[in-house]
């Protein structure tokens, strides 16, 4: 292998510049694990491209030399997508960071894929816009194209795949081929955008993405609503939504996560299940949207609504909501978290939640619930010692009854955070016969599995 | 040919009764055409599933006598996406056609698909709810997810793509998979929801569907507004767009066809380039967004603005629009109707509406133009002497010079009416390599290419 890992790296000196290839093993080290607790693994080369050209030919020299590739964004997904389990080139995208185009009018951005999202919403601020996806992470929008992340304003503004408009995708042979077009609509082909998106790395290697961008909205208003159970929080989720109100954010947060989050943010909210609401629209449709939810929450029995106008509490109120996942982490030392991901029919949801609690509960783990409650999708967030083999038996255990109780319903494994290597085994119990008509269009679009290989359909 | 007919039917005969299967010719004529201009060809055979194993027992049929198979809704497309070009087996869904479930509180439908638009929105009012799709015909349900339709609402509401929850589709082979589940997002698995719709019966039959659907918005305004120019129509809605209003509706109708409007519909509209508007939403953020609207237009030369806030005004109003490709049908009797349907980014639109209507003057052609100018959508009416070739060739070279003014600055050669015959032509040109892509899925999923064979791609 040694040798011909020399080979192959020569190959790759020889249409890239020498400082672009590296088998250097504290890089391989850091592109060999993301965020999740999935065991690393390294791989054998790392890759820097500058443009799609050099895309092209990394994949010229992955075919010729029967060597996988793995695209890599950040390293912030949760489930191993970027761990090479066949080891191979992993294409590192952080030099392909250029914003290419703003085309204000149409709503429309063009970005390499190391683009992040705080830095597109930087630049998008002066135009009046902003883009909508928020994941927490501050991802590269290539890797959320690559896992449909969704976040947040999903409720909203849709998640990931809502708005890519075309993906520059360089396909297993070299080929570079466009995805879409800048039309808000057509009609005109298969839908490959939809297809590329979410697709993993396993499909081809997105070189530049055209995204939809908003307005920021006129009005923004945020608020967290206290509940005595987490029931009641689901519930008045369920009639808002019920009643129509176009709720921009709503997520729910147990008291677990509540205190945690007063310790790392240093806020001092009130510890019970809340929701964290904001809306967005004209003043006068807002005010209307909020009194209406204030009555709503009521009627559920929220013990406490307060709001935030100013900026200044908006942004408070978020942050703390979005490090909730590193106040775990920083609470635990030691331990390592792992992140449950269902989504259900909004009808399953509270049940859902209940049944999660209870497991926790019952097998004696660590963690909280967060959840984008309007989606359906809630998080159970679990500190483990991964070196103790019962803990993590449990924390198996949890994950797959709350997966199991998912697909009974009508749900999915995985809401946002993608397939990766620890939602693989479910796929089959997900799909069904739809998963061979998956396995048909990998094969067919890349025929010697060198893409990412074995994430999401697993062929040997 | 008569002799393997013979062969194929008594074969079906074996697994559908008797009075499902069919080679009667008026039968089969009327399977042979759909609203467009193009030519009737006839299917050998017709036939009418109760049920999804009826279909897939079809499939097999077909694959083990290597006949191709047509799925077929209403016959309303415009594209003749259902005329069978090698003859076939066409499957009438008609007697498919049961609201399955209204899971209301999930805002979601399970339909068959040959249930119509009219025909849910009917079951759906009395639970509060209504299915946004609008395309204007009637059509089925499983028609309008065959070629992805969309209409006067997708500005606020999205596609018919959009709304697709899941589908159970019959494959080549007979198989039976579903493509989706029912909660609101997911990241498992590869996105089959948006590859199967918009597939145009090429990749599979669909024989139940899942669908979004919404709650009838609590305060609704229609409103005409008239301007001097198409140009300055079409502008004042890029600022309706760009100040972030969430319009539901923005219709444009020129001169000619409000004239054949007010002939057909018995309307005494004003006969200028005209904007037919709707605003759903509470009643003060309704109005605030009426109001701002009505400044914007008024920037743009608006004429005069007329509201329509009662029910029955506002279905006038909108039966109107909806009526108008028949008010042209209607006031040239002996001729045949040829609809472009270019989608533009946004900041494309006006040009690409002056430059198709200098082509129609230039050309001396009958017609008028409508659009869905909120997605950068529009259609070209043109009425046609099918007998003069004369004229056809010149109609002909107006599709062609819009549909390449369209692609030049990023457009689709087809917004929402799809490929079918007519735009077949095009998809090299709008898709480039990715067209490839496209035929390597249709020969992993279609082998024999037996399914609607030669719509979207053509193999042989």
């Amino acid at each position: 292998m040694t040798n011909s890992i020399e080979i192959i790296t020569d190959a790759l000196k020889k249409v890239l510049k020498d400082d672009q290839v590296t088998v250097n093993t504290t890089v391989r080290e850091l592109h060999g694990r993301d965020e999740s607790y999935h065991a690393q693994q390294l791989p054998d080369i790392v890759v820097f491209p500058e443009s799609t050209q050099d895309v092209s030919n990394i994949m010229i020299v992955s075919k010729s030399h029967q060597i996988p590739v793995i695209p890599f964004g950040l390293g912030s997904s949760l489930e191993g997508h970027v761990i090479p389990l066949k080891g191979g080139i992993t294409i590192d995208f952080s030099l392909m960071n250029q914003i290419l185009e703003v085309k204000e009018n149409d709503f429309l951005v063009t970005v390499q894929p190391g683009v992040t999202r705080t830095q597109l919403n930087q630049r998008l601020k002066k135009h009046g816009l902003f883009f909508s996806v928020d994941p927490g992470a501050d991802a590269t929008l290539g890797g959320m194209a690559a896992t449909n992340a969704s976040g947040t304003t999903s409720v909203k503004y849709g998640v990931m795949r809502d708005q890519v408009r075309d993906l520059e995708v360089v396909m297993a042979d070299g080929t570079i081929i466009h995805t879409g077009n800048l039309a808000a609509k057509s009609a005109s082909g298969y839908h490959l955008n939809g297809l590329f998106v979410g697709s993993e790395g396993t499909l081809g290697c997105f070189t530049e993405l055209t995204l939809l961008v908003h307005g920021i909205p006129e009005h923004i208003t945020a608020a967290r609503a206290s509940f005595p159970t987490v029931n009641d929080a689901v519930e008045a989720v369920v009639s808002i939504l019920q009643a129509g109100i176009p709720i921009a954010r709503v997520e729910l947060v147990d008291e677990p996560s509540m205190k945690q989050t007063n310790i790392y943010s240093e806020t001092n909210y009130i510890e019970k299940p809340t929701l964290f609401l904001e809306f967005h629209g004209n003043e006068a449709g807002l005010k209307s949207d909020v009194d209406f939810t204030t009555m709503i929450v009521a009627d559920h029995h929220c013990e406490g609504i307060e709001f935030e106008t100013d900026n200044a509490g908006r942004n408070r109120l978020w942050e703390a909501r979005h490090n909730l996942a590193y106040a775990f982490i920083h609470g635990y030392p030691g331990k390592k978290m792992m992140v449950t991901d269902v989504c259900l029919p909004i009808s399953e949801l509270a049940g859902a939640v209940e049944y999660a609690r209870e497991i926790v509960h019952e097998l004696g783990l660590i963690g909280g619930i967060v959840g984008h409650v309007g989606d359906g999708n809630f998080h159970v967030l679990l500190m483990m010692d991964m070196s103790d083999s019962e803990e993590r038996a449990k924390a198996d255990d949890l994950n797959e009854r709350i997966v199991l109780y998912a697909l009974e319903r009508g749900g999915t494994c995985t809401g946002e955070h993608g397939v990766g290597i620890g939602k693989q085994k479910y796929q089959e119990r997900e799909h069904g016969a739809a998963l061979l008509v998956m396995e048909k269009i990998k094969k067919a679009l890349d025929p010697d599995n060198l893409l990412n290989p074995n994430k999401i359909v697993k062929l040997d």
